[in-house]
């Protein structure tokens, strides 16, 4: 039985060229998958699209492949950004890669009162990223920026893209009725730490212009699962769900 | 500073009633979060609602809490069930989890053709939902059934109930057409596993008058990911987020 497999090659890609796989790209073709002439190997350098490649190599010090015909044009992700504050290390994971999957073109790692994740590592959001995006088949790759302070980034906000935050307290509007009015293609949604956002941030929020509460329902929902809920919901209604 | 608890009780709860925890609930109260009486304790019976309970006796054998006033009415989450095919052991963790902060009312494991996963642990299942639910503040328990083969449970199922499975092969409908078309509240949402449904299984579901072939845009999504995103755009439009 042939299998296919998908990455993501760091430079672009064009028919005929040849070049070299990275090691752990390699060992994962020879020792984790076994890769065998037989198999499907798709690649994409987000920006060209996905290309048919032909492994043309396969030592102990390197894997060539030659790149084949586009099998996919470039596709970009809608205009959405998350906002999320790191949370323990599974869980941040879990968001990395629910946020890929569910089309976010823009991750921004913010810092809010009571955020207290204290290691922030960007390397390895990257690479949960890139391992979601090739699962997925997306052509592109969210951008992933460095950690801020979400008061900071508030502060330097383009008030022409819209700023969702979940809002726990139920005091805010439906979700649905405020993607039901909306006509802006350039969005985030932002999520709270587990702990909520404090009594300064929500005032905060709810003074700023470009800033809309939210409710997802009844049920008070983890972070993380806020994550996907609210990612769903936009792709759904204003994103290319539809 | 006061913590605030959320216990399920597996009997009725009635003002003035004393009754005993688990030895699993006082170990937690008295070992894991350290409960002293500043503490808040909040229990649910899946059938009364929520009270406000005071613990009245804590010894090394027992403990013992008395039912005050009811804080929250019973409150029974939407008809929507969920048919999902057991995976790894954490991603079924994760299904159970998230199925039940995002209000699903009945959770139905079915094996189909490409389930690879060969323990099924209802207790698990159930322990998992009781957690969640407590953390997401639920006052009901969504039923867990037993498993059955995905084939069986389509020849007896109710057919005044809408049964939306999620369609990867992207010639079904956009989710969100389907859901703006919803008048019944009797629903329920299949996602399949990792692999797939069969051709067998994907050319029976088409002829079954009460199944609704589903798209959720052009990504493809793990199977954990598809409940979690389904039952988020149904309760979105359909449940009880509006």
């Amino acid at each position: 039985m042939s299998k296919s497999f998908r990455l993501y090659i760091a430079e672009p890609l064009t028919p005929k060229k040849t070049l070299p796989l990275t090691d752990e790209q390699s060992h994962y073709l020879k020792n984790v998958v076994k890769y065998t002439p037989n198999d499907k190997l798709y690649c994409f350098d987000n920006q060209n699209g996905e290309f048919l490649c032909d492994v043309v190599e396969q030592t102990k010090k390197q894997t060539l492949i030659q790149v084949k015909e586009q099998t996919k044009p470039f596709y970009a992700c809608p205009d959405i950004w998350l906002l999320f504050c790191p949370l323990k290390k599974d869980k941040t994971d879990f968001v990395i890669e629910k946020a890929t999957e569910l089309g976010c073109r823009t991750i921004l790692p913010v810092i809010s009162q009571y955020t207290n994740c204290t290691s922030i590592k960007i390397e390895r959001y990257m690479a949960q990223s890139i391992e979601a995006a090739e699962q997925c088949r997306r052509t592109d790759l969210p951008l992933i920026e460095q950690p801020q302070k979400l008061t900071d980034m508030l502060k330097s906000w383009d008030s022409s893209r819209t700023l969702y935050f979940m809002d726990e307290t139920l005091e805010s509007a439906p979700f649905f009725d405020l993607l039901q009015q909306e006509k802006n293609h350039k969005t985030a949604i932002l999520i709270g730490p587990e702990g909520g956002f404090s009594e300064h941030e929500l005032t905060l929020l709810r003074t700023l212009p470009f800033a809309k509460g939210a409710t997802l329902g009844p049920r008070i929902l983890r972070a993380e699962t806020a994550v996907a809920a609210a990612l769903s919901c936009w792709q759904l209604i204003a994103g290319d769900w539809r």
